[in-house]
């Protein structure tokens, strides 16, 4: 299959430029200057189809670099599957994600990634890499860290949260940042403080204090300031680098403006729910179906922040000056019936997690309309520095002869209305985003040179997506 | 003339990979998958030459945002002209410049600006564009500033040192930058406190302290520190971009550090020498033939600063974090003989300035080598940002198709010495960079398509470079 | 004259206990554990008078640091004279004041030091001490820094506004800095970017915005911070101590706060109005009498600053934690008929200032019934610290044996209704604190033995004052 | 018995001054000008002893507010018993220790109160008071923290380290602390993240390097400046107060002052040791009889850190600036015969501990020397902050009527050598200040009016030292 994209307009991290994309099978061929003529050879003669992207974008695929697709949590699971995720984070012009593997204390780390391969394998619609969890640092885990860099995993995640469940301590996740700093992985870290959280969380229920609310008001961003500069310290100690998950408070980000400035290898993520909702517009936010447990809809960790104190305008600040470098969804959904719903009394036992894997290219594409990042930092956050970051660059994340056929045909001049019954594909009986409108549309989706997404109808097929094996980190500074 | 650069690993500032480069007239064609094939054409076939880059770097030629060639001061003129400075420059692998019009107190902006544009026209080896200096900033010269961004000079130097000859006084910068707010244009600053560098120069001077030595510690880095706050300052408050030129003190990167991480439009550039060379090594440098007097080689101004105080060490990692954006030369060259002897009895009568337009991309690149800096950051310091920075991106600055046929074929394992008699060609009669030597070599420069350097020749011709009509910076945030 | 003040909670900077103050002739001789009697000796039978103190605070006398008694201002004088002035301050609960002497450029600081004390010299209700302004540096202003400073006068204020009036160049106040360096005076500076407010009242006159409130709009935060933070790096290259005159912005205490975590020995003065009032409640306000005028009351600089931005509330919490060190009240009185009416049409005519110096004991009370400082607070910002700043300590500025009979009985249960027909004592047609209720009172006011204020009545005479010689700063770090 | 104190200077925390001071019982009767006599009451001849000061300086006692007298540890105790090290103390001018009541895990705070209390009932040569360590929280803990400030002991010490021995974890330090906030009680902390160090130390153990330089080594300032900055953030949330012990790493001093520019309740105590000595020159020490075990004798935790890192100079300027409040011991004394020897063949045995309640006054004294710190700020260091600061002040830190007769008279002209054999009354059987020469000299020591020391002799009995009950803390901003 060879696919000439033509009279588009290529945007790249650093900027854009009118061109041809040529696609022969699944790499990208060529990136010829507009008119589908090399030498006086006729590209377009040559090739099976010829898509026609004037007026339009023609941006590498996007990545997102945390999602959980079908995580088992407080006795559900997520409740998107990853045939169901992969396929909706398709339709809105994710051609890549990197999923977590778990790992829970006195599990065996390998033995969890078999399981997890054989999982996905098979079911995705785009291309798929894992991300290792260690939920404790046992002396086998830090064997498997090497064995896995070498399978293509090179990013392994810690909690200072959920004590039983995920958390390390100071001195497991010492451990294994040794072991990063010396076979070059990343670390990434859930930062916050879980023993305050689990305190504040406990004397809020006993307090009668038990809405989704209480969610936000019971992890406060000192809670996640404390956390990041705690890892970062140990990163320091350690000369690991770190990458901090879905951060939410602008404290957080001072700290790793900081550790950067002081020329630490630490980065930053934050996730759309973060540049968008609130404490106050979500949190707390009622309605005829579901009252005050409304909210239970934005229960995610970190959690929604107050607009009042300035967390979504930092933060969106931040993503221009590349304090933070890019953005994830942390995509987790559950539904409100049967899921979310367990914690109707009790806003604790509510599974956390927002689903957004299909809208993040648009969330973030309605930022360049808005004014608060420009187009090529929209490709760069959204799929240049998750390829960079976690060691993909080359293969995924630019449109460039030899990397994969990964492109998305963006229409400016069309639209894209989020809801249940509208753009929505998730397996989700809510959407977090319902009622937002993108002053854009994801035209047409190419993974690994085949159209899976054209003219607002899904090509593709159920294992269409591949595992990715990563390298080391490209962004290390 | 049509050229293919094959099997080289093209390198850009987001990563690299093996590709194929067309050029085809002036412009690149195509970047192609390796092999000089596409879709069963041959594309070697198909051209006047096929340069083979295996095991090389393909990058996008060098671009000095900062040279004074001819450049007129204190009663003498910088060595080079226009046309052997270029020159020097395609030798090094730098394919464009852009050099400062000078505008004194009381004389006519565009006036200046047109005789600038005479003195290069037809002696440039290489493209060139312009920044405007303005010394005074009358009602005359806000117009021009409009004028000029629409002739593709869209920034505009001022400096807060040199009383009587460039300084503005802090009104003056305002005005400019409430202008370039409006126009878009970026605000350049020599940030240096000139009243009292004045006082602390006089006193030295009038207690007999008359060696090289004494130009640096009579400008100390408070002196640029707090020019470089107060720069920041005023350009929060009129709201426009500002760029520091050749940052050399580790406290006025901290203060561009901390204006970004607020949010502001605030670059710095640096210069090799001050990634280098020190006040201890070079300003206080004695030698058989100048005797103390040595060390007016390198009286430059921002001074080269103490290496015990760390601000080397400050300043590579600045690079590596982006808290410094890009490399440039201020390339202002002048001989022992007959024009740093003018200083002789008295630093202060010694013309300021290095050269280094030759070396920079090899000076850089050994950074590269010595795991200062990774590969692609080479690129983008050198070449992309400046690209971005200053409205040339697109046309320069990047290998893709549409962009300009500017193109260096770096060899890594070549090797480079530098020193006069050696690999010298600036109209210098001693060179700045005696005796270092660079693991790689500038093999191949093409510019607009056509190959000025080749095996160590020079190909091209007095007037090959031609006027850069720049936009407005594509790299704010 | 002997007395006793008996039952008093004597209250000093670092504390309070209960105890009786016995004054003889000048001087306090002695605090004796409450009684009245020492080792069987009556002491109340052998003083001529005993003043109960019981349920009230005996402090030191208010120092006020920063007046300008009818100093020349733009074709007027403030509007009280030493003698109006000081008495004022006495009803207040200040007893000593230190004024400043005005040199002009070009003037000679000798001869207008000695034209300062012959106006002040019999008139003054309190003692008062001065500062000397410098607006030139000559070389004769640098050998009258060092005899002024033998005659008592150790401190100098600078101007970094006021261009042709006031303004030194940075090289000139490096030059005093210097010298200040040497014979261990204190810098004192007016930090305020002139230059750039210059252009923003030009136009915004120019604009037609000729009322008060473009007073507080045309001098911009970033103007204060600014030159504050200028002055701390020319302190720093100098090694002179440097006080901050009128601290408003909350970003130049941020810079005072930084250079002394550094080790410099930097300080900062605030003043009531920038504890209480604000651009928008005051320098906004409208009125009847004086419509759009009205804010012309407020009109001092440096300007009253939005609240809504928080610099108020940072004010307060600077003083809690001596990133701010001492409050003065900068008091320079104009009538609103025939001075402050002079801008009527244009506010950058309307002569700068507020009167405070009777009120500032009161309103800084207040502060500790609101529970912004604590009680030993107050009488440390107020008095021990102004003391210990500028040479007095010893003599002013603490209840102990050897100083001066300076003080004060202030009713914890009293209370004082500022404005005008009430508490009223300046030469003013108006208040600038009119209708604040202080829970508080100063009740009897003691000046070197002499009882000068009880019951409400003025029991001095002119020329009770003396003047001041006061020794180096006992304040530096 | 009633003692005049004549003709000495008078220090206090804000100046000083000649004055005579009267003792009457136990308590300070009268502070007189110089002279002995009052109003012709001839003083001198109604007292029973008259001490002449002239010459001298005349200070509130000392005050040491971290002692651990026979403190059990690792299976030995402090070598000093509270009989021992308080009389120490007193021959060093301390007149006042506040000591640690030691709770471990599930012990029972008021019985190990109550157990504390009997150690030391009859024992001391000078007053003391209590601190209560807390090693867990328990809901009776909480309950404990309200009576024991009811019983004077108003300071709760926790641990960010020792796991099971004192070390609680964040969530019983928000419990802690949210008590604290409400009765006022101040939380001490020992921050370093024992975490880490307990791996550190496990890693290097394994590794064989098993010598006292290790103690430092693996207790580097990264696991103090994180708990620091920890401790703060849980403070923020809570609104506690906050008393960071034993600060030894400049970067943990940031964290502070930081915490307090922006307005928070937080303190830093540093100690003789952090002042002095360093890694380099004592825990890398060797000596003939001890060999590589010499560092032992300095192996205290927070470990000496790398003099080249600049810590002391810092401690020093922080001491200065007060961005540290005062200074403690930290008095942990232990033999190198059959105490510090435990650790002969593995530094983790090594019980941790300097001794230097003796010296404590001299060793900051030789600061005023040699122009590190004001006379002033020594007595505020050492005697006025820690009363402030612990709820003594009025009853302690100060020389003032009614406020107990614990007086030092300190001879500018005498000189204390300090050793074994020579100073020395410490029961330990080496001294970690061997060899250092004091340029002053402790004359005379009264202690609630009784002379304990005086040339050069111990008047004194046991027991003559009362428990002191607290108050509040009286230094909260």
């Amino acid at each position: 299959m060879k696919t000439l994209i033509k009279n588009g307009t290529v945007v790249n991290a650093t900027g854009r430029g009118l061109a041809d994309v040529l696609i022969d099978g699944e790499k990208i061929a060529a990136v010829l200057a507009p008119g589908a003529n090399l030498l006086g050879f006729d590209v377009a003669a040559n090739v099976d189809r010829v898509i026609d992207a004037g007026g339009k974008y023609v941006i590498p695929g996007g990545i997102d670099a945390h999602t959980h697709m079908e995580m088992p949590f407080g006795g559900t699971q997520a409740s998107d599957t990853f045939e169901t995720g992969t396929r909706a984070a398709a339709w809105g012009g994710t051609t890549s994600i990197v999923d977590f593997v778990v790992q829970y204390a006195g599990e065996s780390v390998l033995e969890r990634y078999a399981a997890w391969q054989e999982k996905a394998s098979g079911e995705c619609a785009i291309d798929y890499g894992f991300h290792q969890i260690l939920s404790d640092v046992q002396d086998s885990s830090l064997t498997a860290m090497d064995e896995l860099v070498n399978e293509g995993v090179s990013s392994f995640k810690l909690f200072m949260a959920y004590k039983g469940v995920f958390l390390s301590d100071d001195g497991q996740i010492v451990k294994a940042m040794q072991r990063a700093a010396q076979n070059g992985s990343m670390i990434m870290m859930h930062a916050e403080n879980g023993s305050v959280i689990d305190l504040l969380v406990q004397q809020a229920v006993a307090a009668g204090n038990t809405g989704p609310l209480y969610h936000g008001l019971t992890r406060p961003w000192q809670a996640e300031e404390e956390a990041t500069h705690r890892a970062i310290m140990l990163a320091d100690l350690t000369g690991a680098p770190l990458y901090i998950v879905h951060v939410s408070a602008k404290q957080a980000v001072a700290q790793i403006a900081s550790a950067r400035d002081n020329g630490q290898n630490v980065f930053g993520e934050t996730c759309p729910q973060y540049l968008y909702l609130s404490l106050e517009d979500n949190l707390a936010a009622e309605s005829d179906e579901w009252g005050r447990f409304e909210g239970a809809k934005w229960v995610c960790s970190t959690p929604l922040r107050a607009k009042a104190e300035g967390h979504q305008h930092h933060m969106w600040q931040s993503l221009r000056t590349n304090d933070i470098q890019m953005v994830s969804t942390d995509h987790c959904p559950f539904c409100m019936q049967g899921q979310k719903d367990l914690g109707l009394t009790d806003f604790s036992k509510i599974p956390n997690g927002i689903g957004s894997v299909e809208h993040r290219m648009d969330l973030l594409y309605q930022g360049v309309v808005d004014g608060k990042i420009s187009l090529e930092r929209w490709v760069e956050v959204c799929s240049t520095t998750p390829a960079r970051m976690f060691g993909m660059y080359g293969q995924k994340g630019v449109i460039a002869p030899g990397a994969d056929g990964d492109v998305v045909i963006y229409d400016p001049n069309g639209h894209t209305s989020i809801g249940v019954g509208k753009s929505h594909h998730m397996n989700m009986d809510y959407s977090a985003w319902e009622g937002y409108e993108i002053d854009g549309h994801v035209d047409t989706v190419i993974s690994r040179g085949k159209v899976i997404i054209d003219d607002s109808a899904y090509l593709g097929t159920k294992g269409d997506g591949r595992f990715i094996k990563r390298g080391l980190s490209q962004y290390l500074i």
